[in-house]
Formats: C-alpha cells, sequence, structure tokens
C-alpha cells in the first residue's frame, strides 16, 4: 500500500511535466486492449478469390496499365502511387480530362483490412471497388466492354487470365479484371512500422515521445473510432461528431454515406480513416484540405472529442502516427503486353 | 567460273518465289557493312557525368518521381512509361492541363545510343534533353527553381544527392537532376534482341522471313538512315525525302530541325527514328498518326526511297523489325521520400 502511494505520487510529479507515461507492459496492455493490434505479415484475406501467385502478377500488371482507362494515359497507380504512400499526395484527384475528383484518393496500403473501400464504403470489398474508378468519367472514364476488348487484344493477357483463373472458358472478364487487382492489392500490407515492432515486445521501437502520444492517443479517445489492424477503417462516424468543421475540410455538398444509405442519420457519415502509413499521406480527411498532421489530429480533436487539445497533446499523438508508417511493398515495375491491331485507340 | 554461273541461276530461280535468301554468313556480313550493329550489354556511355550506383538509383527515383511536375501528377515515366516500350503509345503525349504535345514521345530504351535527343536533335544528350519536357508547359510545367526547392524539401533527397555528387557542397541542383536522370537511362538499354542474337552468330535466332526482310531491309537502303548500334538515330534527314507523305502524317506546321538550325535545308528535316523495340512504340512518326508497322515501312519507302514496295516487302520488312524487341529493363519501382511542411504544394 505504501509502495503504490510512492509509485502515484512519482506518477503525479512526472505528471507536472510530461504526460504520464505507463510502463510498456501497461501501454501495450491498453494498445491492445483499445483494439490495437500488429499487421500480420503476408498477404491480407480476400474472400471468393483465391489468392495464387499467377493472378496476383496479372494484377500488378493491371494496377500499372494505364490501357485500362479510356485516355491510355491513367492507371490505379496514377492516384494509388506505390512509391508515395499508396496515394497521389493531391486534394483530390485528377483524372480524364484533367477533371478533379470529388474526394481525396485513399491509400491503396492495407485497404485489404478496411471493413469496406471509398470514404462512404459504398464497394463492400477490393473487387468491387476496383470496378469504379475504371468507369468512373472523372477518373478512368472507360466502359468494361471496351476494357475486355483491350485485353482480349493482347494474347499475352489472354494466356495470363486463363493460368489465372484455371478451369474458366472464358476468363477475360471485368470481373476477372476486378479480382486479379484485388489479388494483388491483397499484397500491399507495410508491415513491421516501429508500432508493430512495440507492439510485438521491442521496448525500444517507439521513442518516449511516440509512447506519450500513443498513450493520449488511447486515454483521449480516438482508439473509439480508429482501431483495428488498420488503425481505423472499421467503421462509420459522422465527420463533426461533437462540432462540425468549417465548410472547406466539410463540404456541404458532400453528405457522405448518405448518398450510399439514404438514412438521415448517415449524412456526413464517413469511414473512420485507417491511419496506417498516415504521414505518408497528406492531404487528409476526404477533403484533402489540410496537409499538416499535427492539425489533423487537432481538427480531429475539437470535431469528433469536443476538446481543445493542446499543442503539446497533438504534437506527441502526430508523433506516434509516424510509428504506423511501415515497409512499403516492393514491386518489380511490369512490363505490359504490346498492343495489337485489335486494340482500341486511346480516346481523350 | 561455271560455279559462279551455277549459283547465280540458283538464286534467280529462287527469287521467282520469293526474295532472295542469302546464307547466313553473307547476310551478316551485309548487315555489319550496312552499319547494322549488335547492342552491348550493359549501360550506354554518358558524357561528363560519372555512372555509379548511388546516382543512378537517384534517377530512377526521379524519373519516376510525379512531383517534378508542377501539378505533382506527370513524371518522366508518364511519357516514357518502361512498361510499354518506354513511351506511351499515344500519338502526341497528353500533359498539364491535359494538354496535347506537339509530337509522339520517343523510346527512352536505347536514347543512349541517339546522336542526339528529340526528334529535331536540340538536345545533345540525355541529360539536356531531361531538362525539356520538366519545364515545357505542355508537359510537366514546373521551374527549376521549384525543382530544386522540392527536392531540398525532403531529407532522403538531399541525402541521395550528396551520395550521388560526392565533394559537392550544395548538390541538389537542376543540372544534377539532369544528370541523375541521365544516369539511370543509360542504363534503359534492351540488348539481346533476336537480331543481336543472330548477328551474334546463332542462325536460328531470326526466322526465315526476318532473314528476307533484313536482305530488303539492306537491299532497299533503308540502312542508309536507320543504321548503327540504335538501327537509327545517328543523323538528320528530310522527311519526305522523294516525296513528301500528306499532311496527316507531316503537318505542314512543324519543320522539325528548321526550328533548331533556322536553315532553310533544315526544314521537315527530322533525326531517322532508331528502330529498336519499334514494334512496341506505336504509333509511328513525329506526327504520331500510323499506328501499323507494315504501313509505316510503305510510308517510308514512297517518301524516302521513292519507290512503291510491294505488300510482300513492306511485310517481310515489319516482320524483321519485330526481331528488333530486345530484353525489357527491369526495374524495381522506387520508394520516394516523403514531402514536408516545405515541399511545394501541386499547381493545377
Amino acid at each position: 500500500m505504501k509502495l503504490r502511494l510512492i509509485a502515484v505520487a512519482c506518477s503525479a510529479a512526472l505528471l507536472a511535466v510530461a504526460p504520464a507515461l505507463a510502463d510498456d507492459t501497461t501501454l501495450r496492455d491498453q494498445a491492445k486492449g483499445a483494439g490495437l493490434a500488429a499487421l500480420p505479415f503476408g498477404a491480407g484475406k480476400v474472400e471468393n478469390n483465391p489468392l495464387i501467385h499467377e493472378k496476383i502478377d496479372l494484377g500488378a500488371m493491371l494496377f500499372f496499365d494505364p490501357r485500362l482507362s479510356a485516355s491510355g494515359l491513367i492507371s490505379c497507380n496514377t492516384c494509388h502511387n506505390l512509391g508515395t504512400g499508396g496515394d497521389d499526395n493531391l486534394p483530390t484527384s485528377v483524372g480524364h480530362g484533367w477533371q478533379k475528383g470529388p474526394r481525396n484518393a485513399p491509400t491503396v496500403l492495407n485497404a485489404v483490412y478496411n471493413k469496406a473501400q471509398f470514404w462512404d464504403g459504398r464497394a463492400a470489398d477490393l473487387k468491387a471497388q476496383a470496378k469504379g474508378p475504371i468507369q468512373a468519367g472523372v477518373e478512368m472514364a472507360n466502359q468494361p466492354e471496351a476494357v475486355v476488348k483491350t485485353l482480349k487484344s493482347m494474347p499475352e493477357y489472354v494466356e495470363r487470365f486463363h493460368r489465372s483463373f484455371p478451369g474458366e472458358p472464358d476468363p477475360v472478364t471485368f470481373d476477372n479484371v476486378a479480382k486479379a487487382v484485388e489479388a494483388f492489392e491483397a499484397t500491399l500490407v507495410t508491415p513491421s512500422a516501429p508500432f508493430d515492432t512495440w507492439l510485438e515486445g521491442d521496448d525500444a521501437a517507439l521513442s518516449d515521445e511516440q509512447k506519450q502520444g500513443l498513450a493520449l492517443f488511447i486515454g483521449k479517445g480516438c482508439t473509439a473510432c480508429h482501431s483495428g489492424v488498420n488503425v481505423g477503417g472499421q467503421a462509420y462516424f459522422p465527420f463533426g461528431l461533437i462540432k462540425k468543421p468549417g465548410a472547406d475540410i466539410l463540404p456541404p455538398g458532400d453528405k457522405g454515406r448518405f448518398a450510399v444509405t439514404k438514412t438521415a442519420s448517415d449524412e456526413y457519415v464517413f469511414r473512420a480513416a485507417p491511419l496506417r502509413n498516415i504521414a505518408l499521406t497528406a492531404p487528409y480527411f476526404h477533403s484533402g484540405q489540410v496537409w499538416d498532421l499535427q492539425q489533423a489530429v487537432a481538427i480531429m480533436s475539437t470535431a469528433q472529442l469536443g476538446s481543445e487539445m493542446s499543442a503539446q497533446d497533438t504534437g506527441l499523438i502526430a508523433t506516434f502516427l509516424t510509428a504506423l508508417t511501415g515497409q512499403q511493398p516492393q514491386v518489380p515495375y511490369p512490363i505490359l503486353p504490346v498492343e495489337t491491331k485489335d486494340t482500341p485507340k486511346p480516346r481523350f
């Protein structure tokens, strides 16, 4: 009893100069208790789409192939650039005809661990997601039939679809394009972030400031929305739960998940952003209007928690968030099949 | 004498059913005599720019980094896509603001072996070339100062420039950006094309049709312009030397090298296209208006040689040209440094 009182007194003394720092074991238990989890090695799981090497390789080719777009200029990688954190570092993406998309491109990295895809969760999984941008007029502006015609015009692609979907008599389909892309994307995971290494027992993997930031991240309630393997991406919440941010950050015209469910309570509801590699994917929020991670934390604090956090606290949380940057996927740039006379010409 | 007459008679008899096919040794001597040469393994030579691994790796990063453009969207690889033969498969490239460029993007593959760069040879070498598109308003639309500011804002880039240009106190310069890109591009060579393997003694590396096509390529005079290691790219010639092609293929507004030299005799003069990997880089000519290789051969025949070649002959030459497709460079897709608060924001 006496010892415990001394410990509390010591903690209180420390508290005066910096946020309380629990020992690593306690903090680790708190993190796990709050639903945070290490990212597994290897590809994530996908449903109704067996992962085989041939299909993953085909998906990599499709992911990088600009001929999936009407113009022949825009690939999945244009907006989900694997060299820059799996996104494009733009407020909102630029697509066909230099049109600007309505929302910030989410990272493809670890997207396999999201509950659903897109900011409003309108795609149940990666294979459903993959079909969207290919067809969106402001993105790749193509049609499924044209995509299939393009792929069927190149014998190497046809052969690779046969090997990727063995037993299917006519495997070059838009559905299988999406499945191959999903298979590749399931491999785009970033394990061994400092946070993961620490979570698995290496006390030295996080700095003291990062541990203080983690303690705040849990203690202030951030983990209520940002938890699970992907530190978010698991459920939907109103943006501005307590206080709506300004119209620059939350444009009134974009009602989020309401467009999907047509339910009044889903107005301005979005999927909580997954925070892995967040230090690589500025600018932030669906509107892409905030470039600074600490500022993004401050906005979240006011909007979602209803508290003005001190600059010290937002700084510590932002520092913790940098510990979510994992090992980026190493991908050989694929050599693509050559067009033939039957390949549809670029349209732009 | 008698034997020789018999040989001539036999050749004449063969000639009646198909173009004369010399034995491999003779044809090989003819090819070498006409200035054709095998592509060496390894990086090409560049001047005043020592090749070191650090610089080549830095150049690869810069080549793939869209933040060298004003918009943050367009990289060297956008128009010189290493997955599709080192070009973009478009008639003319699309750049900043979806503007269309004036000429077809030449392939970056083996460009180190060209006498000079661009269709009009206005850049003496690859490092001079690299500075053009970054600044061109219709391409990457950036300024040297902004490029340097962008790169200096990212500590990893600064460190890599120091390692790439050891001894320089302030190595992050626009000149060194160009040198690093040149160093990487010098490695983008495609050896071991079937033609190279044949030229080095493997009779089986070319089909009979390809050998017939090669014999025609030499015999009809194509090698007068398309010779050397790069099967072209060595000198300048008027497009339409004998007969001007139509305005769709040779737009009157683009006077070619005349814009560089201001010499009347350079009107409609262009660098002879290097023909390696030509089967991968449709559409053809500086105007990018011809999608079919055999048709391109037919146009060349009429315009440059003044003869209407038979469909059989143009077909055989086109078949030979497919033997110039070499092993494409295998490049790991580079993971790029992350922006900081000092990185200029994308402008678009």
